[in-house]
């Protein structure tokens, strides 16, 4: 029998349930242990070396002990969980060999058992960096490609608006935006990064919404004719705004609500029966529901990537301890680009 | 030259704008004029004798200064105009003789002079009562087909709830989804009008609205597993109640929101998160965007009616003068199906 090696592992536990309001550092705990590198045989487990994990909004909602949502609640004393890219360093799964790239959910931590290699997914493309398998090629990747092109469905000329236009999602939103032909705008919380949206993500125009008394003229200014698509990230006060602002046959494909609190029932929404009067529809989407276009999704952004007609910016925090850091950034704004925490 | 008859002519004018409020039938007042029976030559006018009109609550835009809506608003001192049956007096249009059926858009009055024959339609099918025109072969009757068939896009066995039930378009929507094999459960106003929803209707169930003190609660104990389709006639409230059971792609087709005052954003809706969570679309549409199925939909309801399929309830208000009182009555909900007046 091989030698059986202890090592250090390192998590990011769920310290106590949140309420309503935004989590904060101190709702997650690190903690340290022992974990030894050894499988038992027949169980089709998979010991994997987290090299990038993935802060996503999402997880906010499994901080709380409701089961509101889609996934159930995170438990008190036991490591958070999210996507991630990681290398087997034990299997006993048939598809999984030691060496490999997989990506798929992980716990927050150095070492991971994946029970059964559920839900894990060999990495072919290993000549992109390996993040990108959480970011363009993962989560944010495929939602923006569903939502923009089944959900928003856009036709060359459209004018396009993107709310949390400098995100993970909002970014390629725009650029696809681009590439269909379309004039497109964003929304982002800091002059700098306005500025990213124009300079390197193609948006034809930007604006900082926390300047702007007034978001309605502030759509109006950009948009005089109307809105032909919103790609909604935040929600609240900005989707009042877009409704006041759309163009007959208007789509709204509503993504996120991020400004939201967490409460159940959210900010009460004005204009509603815009919707009537320009025949307009709002829906709804889950990323979730478009995993069979993960084949074509992979082809057209990598071959976008090789083509550089596509880019993808991260924001990287380096180290399992700075986790809970680099999520609550993302939820107070501060990332730029996609947030990845590089173990 | 003929003889000119000059006859005593009756109009519902508007005698002020509304602001946001409810209008009331004060801000309507009857004028009596004498009209002469003549046309001149080489105009396509026709002069008409309306025989039944069409109180629409969309007519409430109308009678506000703003031009917020799809039309115009309507000239204080001048007659209030709307949806007609009437018969043809002198026409100088090829299109139309003495003694035919015409319907379209009139002006409140019993005797008026349609300018080209501007957007007048002759009337066939002369086999169902006349008021037919303009209830079931007419807008509210087009409006519960396209916004049913076409927006709802229903499926065998699902679950449907229907506001406004046992209106001039609710009553249609309810008998629409069980011919296509649905369940649905309808809401109204009083007592009186959810027995007709049973009795006489063919819907499975229904409340009123008005006893029930947590509308969301109301929906879970009709709706345990949740509504596949919501026809939205009333908004607020109501469709805050609905977006918390909702089930996984459920569709809403925005045909109004009648609860809503007039100001131009109306009441803050929550719970609109969960067209993420449950994947759902909420979808606003205009009628008149489905003109072309103007044939297919007039073949539908005939054959329908012939074979006692379908049903069509009025509220009939006799005489011109009781104009005003039988659209405030309708704005009130007092209305027991198709609000009409027969002059
Ligand atoms: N439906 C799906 O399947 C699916 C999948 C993935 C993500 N999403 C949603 O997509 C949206 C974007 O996610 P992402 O991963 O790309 O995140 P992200 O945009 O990279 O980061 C979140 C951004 O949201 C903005 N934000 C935070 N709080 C806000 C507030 N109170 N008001 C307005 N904006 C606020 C911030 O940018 P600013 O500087 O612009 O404020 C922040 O940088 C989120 O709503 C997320 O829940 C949905
Ligand atoms: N999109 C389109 O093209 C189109 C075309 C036609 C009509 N519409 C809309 O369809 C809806 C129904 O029109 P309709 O012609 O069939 O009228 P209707 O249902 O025959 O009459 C209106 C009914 O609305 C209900 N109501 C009135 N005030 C209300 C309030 N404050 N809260 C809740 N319910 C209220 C009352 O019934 P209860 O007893 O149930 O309260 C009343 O009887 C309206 O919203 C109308 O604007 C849209």
């Amino acid at each position: 029998m091989a030698e059986e090696i202890a090592v250090e592992n390192i998590s990011v536990c769920l310290r106590r349930y949140i309420k309503d309001q935004q989590p904060v550092e101190s709702d997650m705990e690190i903690v340290k242990s022992e974990v030894t590198l050894r499988l038992s045989e027949g169980t089709q487990d998979v010991l994997v070396q987290n090299l990038y994990l993935s802060p996503d909004p999402y997880m906010r909602n499994r901080m709380r002990e409701i089961f509101t949502s889609y996934l159930p609640p995170f438990e008190p004393g036991k490591p958070i969980a999210g996507f991630g890219v990681a290398k087997v360093i034990l299997s006993d799964h048939p598809d999984f060999q030691i060496g490999d790239i997989v990506t798929g959910i992980v716990s927050w931590e150095k070492y991971s058992v994946i029970k059964g290699g559920l839900g894990l997914r060999n990495v072919s493309h290993i000549d992109v960096p390996l993040s990108f398998h959480i970011g363009i090629l993962g989560l944010p990747g495929l939602t923006a490609y569903a939502g923009f092109f089944e959900v928003c469905k856009p036709k060359k000329g459209e004018q396009v608006f993107v709310s949390a236009a400098s995100g993970a999602v909002g970014q390629l939103v725009g650029q696809l935006a681009k590439l269909a032909g379309c004039r497109v705008v964003g929304s982002a919380g800091t002059d700098e990064k306005v500025e990213l949206l124009m300079t390197r993500l193609g948006y034809d125009d930007g604006f900082n919404y926390k300047k702007e008394a007034n978001l309605s003229e502030a759509l109006k200014r950009y948009f005089p004719e109307g809105i032909d698509i919103y790609f909604e990230n935040v929600g609240g006060k900005m989707l009042e705004a877009v409704l006041d602002n759309l163009k007959v046959h208007a789509r709204i494909a509503v993504c996120g609500m991020i400004s939201q609190n967490l409460s159940e029932h959210g900010e009460g929404i004005r204009n509603l029966s815009q919707l009537i009067v320009k025949r307009a529809k709002m829906q709804g989407f889950l990323m979730t529901d478009y995993l069979h276009l993960q084949e074509e999704f992979t082809k057209f952004m990598l071959s976008h990537l090789k083509e550089k007609k596509i880019i993808f910016i991260e924001d990287v925090v380096d180290g399992i301890e700075n986790a809970p850091h680099a999520f609550i950034r993302l939820l107070q704004g501060k990332n730029i680009g996609k947030q990845i925490v590089h173990l």
